[in-house]
């Protein structure tokens, strides 16, 4: 994002959303276009030092653009409720997710009761399946073999963590990919990794990091992207997403010798570690953008509870970069509306709408 | 490999070698060890200056360690055959690979033989099955789904590229993944994604890089890794499995706008992008070592005829890298045997053996 006046900035987002959508057709953009590599053999030029770019990307003193999300959120639930307001007076039909929930665990009691919430704001229709801490593996194999076989059940979606007891690997392997609306059956996972081919469905968390560069006009295509974190549910995914939208990607994690380094010479940072402020304002370019998606429970400032901090030291990052989601309010609500923009479109698809 | 003098490269191979084996068991090298992200926060640090370990790494004027595949693969092909003998005379079967070829490309053909033969000298029974260039979709979708249901073959390779009427991801998709011996299936390449997860297959070039890196003594983990191309058959797997091995992995395309830098700070480098001599000698760190995995046909030198060239400029690049590998002769001979380890592997999950 050149020229970073705070009204060159904007108007540059403008340029990059107008040039993005003629770009590509509406459908293909999760997945970014599909451009073949043609290489061309390259004189012989010497190394580039490091930042020429971010001299001209710097943010002259402005602090960041705060990336919300639940404005993107609020947009998203509702395209997605007309749709299913037009589908059900159209068709007389509406999608229904089951939801399975395992144990005692108060975050995921917590997440589960927002996911429904959602669903119920928009017209999705939910059946919950509870199953206590100790259930056996077999029974928790049942419910999701009656969901997958139930045709009015489009998505399946098994809240994780499971107890220890369980084989998490055996029962994602279990849900039906067609049904797999947070996106972690390996089938789906390899056809979001290969170029041209589409998954059933894309893990909420990063269709939400994508939805929100994208619709803050952020350009993705030959910038540098570094993630940080490569957990099957985020890391991985947003490794591979930004890769189908052609950043030039690198993932970091623990054996990483120098992370700091590698993620001063990135256009955009995706962070998700689980350490809160690992990443700090001289870990980054100036005017990177920063995608924060870690959610850790830290110690309120004011001594009363708890609250939620992300990964990267917010106070920092915010006078470097041109852009960086808030903790909580940036990836989470639109993570969320992933989730039921992911069941509408299996719906669609067992309607035979797509 | 730091401690360059060639007597000094060839003790920390042997040093590496011994750490490596007693590091993880035989099944899991393949997909490395299987270590937890445990993340520290970090103290202030500034970032790094380019190239300080490199300076430790220089090859101190002698050329790179010519990385010989031949030898690699011959020693797999024994034990291949090896395992094969006492699987027959244990309990009288042995493994079968259908190999399915379409229309008359002069290099299938030629990659074919080359397969066929390779599975004749270890003791592995092929079936062919050759269609022609302008056979329907369907004919070949039942000569694949017939190999799939037939219990006694273990192996179906599709030679690709196939002719551009046939829907090539349809007809990957139909192959079994459990006899998917080429690791192209999207469930395969899901689980070789997935951290934790084992697919029923690698494909063969990646899995002979790893071979031909760890056979060699050299150390993936924590090492900056550049993977040039993205390829679904090399790059893209390529950069799953060494980041498998905990390696810092960036995928370089043709949007990536600095290539030489990004390269000149990586440990290992691999390439394969169908450009002879797109990486030149001064996109490498002193040191590095260089898998160069191009195949072009390239007008011989003499005069006559043509011959093989990699996508690395071999002359300027054995003068930098530490370690690099000739072509041809590097990885291709060990991509064939993994081809024959794969069948092999297939055969003894049929049997019951592992």
């Amino acid at each position: 994002m050149r020229g970073c006046a705070t009204d060159g900035v904007v108007a540059w987002h403008r340029t990059l959303r107008k040039a993005f959508h003629s770009f590509c057709s509406p459908t293909s953009c999760i997945f970014g276009p599909n451009l073949p590599d043609v290489w061309v053999p390259r004189e012989h030029t010497p190394p580039h030092t490091l930042f020429p770019e971010s001299l001209q990307w710097a943010n002259n003193g402005h602090n960041a653009l705060i990336l919300e999300g639940k404005p993107i959120a609020k947009q998203i639930k509702l395209e997605v409720a007309d749709e299913i307001r037009r589908m059900k007076s159209g068709i007389g039909k509406f999608p229904r997710l089951a939801v399975v929930l395992v144990g005692d665990r108060r975050d995921s009691h917590t997440f589960i009761h927002i996911k429904l919430k959602a669903c119920d704001q928009v017209g999705i229709e939910t059946v919950t399946s509870q199953l206590p801490e100790n259930c056996d593996e077999s029974e928790l194999l049942d419910v999701v073999s009656g969901f997958n076989e139930d045709p009015d059940v489009h998505g399946i979606l098994v809240q994780l963590p499971l107890p220890q007891h369980l084989d998490e690997e055996k029962i994602i392997n279990v849900v039906s990919p067609e049904k797999d609306v947070d996106g972690f059956h390996p089938l789906n996972i390899g056809n979001l990794a290969i170029r041209g081919r589409k998954p059933f469905f894309v893990p909420c968390a990063p269709k939400g990091c994508i939805e929100l560069l994208l619709r803050h006009g952020v350009e993705i295509k030959g910038k540098r992207a570094v993630i940080i974190g490569r957990s099957k549910i985020v890391g991985l995914p947003t490794s591979l997403l930004l890769q189908r939208h052609h950043a030039t990607v690198s993932v970091l994690h623990a054996y990483t010798k120098n992370p700091e380094h590698i993620t001063s010479e990135a256009d955009i940072v995706v962070v998700d570690v689980g350490v809160p402020n690992i990443v700090r304002g001289n870990w980054l370019k100036k005017g990177a953008v920063v995608i924060d998606m870690g959610t850790n429970q830290v110690k309120d400032p004011s001594g009363h509870g708890f609250c939620v901090s992300g990964d990267v030291c917010f106070e920092e990052a915010v006078k470097v970069a041109s852009a960086i989601t808030p903790v909580p309010g940036g990836v989470g609500p639109v993570t969320i509306s992933m989730l039921l923009s992911n069941t509408l479109d299996s719906a669609k698809r067992a309607f035979g709408m797509v």
